[in-house]
């Protein structure tokens, strides 16, 4: 069934790295050189909550296109008064929205993707914006051969263009395409554009409480529990 | 003065890839299997001669936005009967055409680029679609960061669309973006965006009797004669 993939396609906040720990790892630092006291977990929680209700603004064609670093930054400033970020000038609130730039891959995935790499053509399908995605690779050493996903598509996931330009670009049909992720619902999405699906479990993503995506819930062509096990797999 | 330039932009057939003589390899190979006798340097001169035209009528309105697969496709049909290609069939002109996707690259592109890829962010900034650029990327080890290029943005080089959406995908000011190519002309328009420059001298791109781009024509940021000279100079 997955015989004539030739791409795969990952999604990456949650499923290539953890940013909730990478949010408070910095938020902790910043605490410390500023003598704040932030709670950076749930400022990371309510960040990420502000999420998809951003690009809702955008998928609704509410507002045009503006790319994941411009929402972050406008959900920051929102969280402002909740979470004392007062004492933080602007350029050290710029500085902490580009710690979604900086964020920490989970343990088996730069391994699992030079393995990948070998055999397929391997790139991100994201809603981070270009420049995020390859100032993330370059730190964390993200082995990517292209960088595609929202921005180059001009639409957020999981609007069906954004799974096809994918393909479209890489000159592929759906079919030759596997969407990886952690989350159910990139994959159902996925799936109905005609990808090939892998659901990669990360049940830590949203920290120790996690409810969602704690496995898959539909027979996804392929099921594995780490970026290593998947290259096993494929 | 190029101090604050973060990312390297790279033009691809003729700086990075020898295309004249990869193309008459692979025409070699075809005319000995098939016992053919076509003159592959003359084909692989015209073939190129109709480049630009074919991207003029882009760049002009005359027609919509159109890979450059599918105007290589459409040249290499209207040299047939000139060259004689009249005994190969579909499938073989069509993997004639992604002989495009299979080019090699100069003898000092891959060492260069991986020690440029160390400081900055290295990109192509091509003519070529992106599926091109990815299986040319794959198969001769060019190691870049992301892939940019007249597809992302639209817009066929010269065109400064083709420029500004390079650097305004990576989050970064024209300045902060250099371009490397072996074209006076390529570098003019890059230039005029506000773009850093460097020249790559590539007097063998047109074969042994070239008379372009011998040598800068302008007083270039940079002038060099080799990816390995650049990665010294930078």
């Amino acid at each position: 069934m997955t015989n004539d993939v030739s791409a795969l396609l990952f999604d990456v906040f949650g499923t290539c790295v953890d940013w909730r720990s990478s949010i408070v790892r910095e938020g902790e630092l910043l605490n410390r050189d500023r003598r704040l006291e932030i709670d950076w977990a749930a400022l990371a929680d309510a960040w990420r909550a502000m999420y998809q209700p951003s690009m809702e603004q955008v998928r609704s064609g509410e507002r045009p296109w503006t790319i994941l670093d411009v929402l972050h930054r406008e959900s920051l400033e929102k969280l402002s008064e909740r979470f004392g970020l007062g004492a933080l000038d602007k350029a050290e609130l710029d500085h902490l929205n580009r710690a979604w730039h900086r964020l920490d891959p989970w343990p088996d995935t730069v391994e699992g993707l030079r393995r990948l790499k070998k055999k397929f053509v391997i790139a991100p399908l994201s809603n981070g914006n270009v420049a995020l995605l390859v100032n993330m690779a370059k730190r964390a050493g993200l082995p990517w051969d292209v960088i595609l996903g929202a921005e180059v598509a001009g639409h957020y996931k999981p609007r069906p263009e954004a799974y096809l330009a994918a393909a479209r670009l890489l000159g592929l049909e759906p079919r030759q395409c596997m969407m990886v992720a952690a989350h159910n619902g990139d994959l159902v999405a996925a799936r109905e554009c005609g990808l090939r699906t892998a659901f990669v479990c990360r049940p830590r993503e949203h920290g120790p409480c996690q409810v969602t995506d704690l496995e898959a819930e539909s027979d996804w062509d392929v099921v594995v529990s780490s970026f290593v096990e998947l290259a096993d797999e494929l």
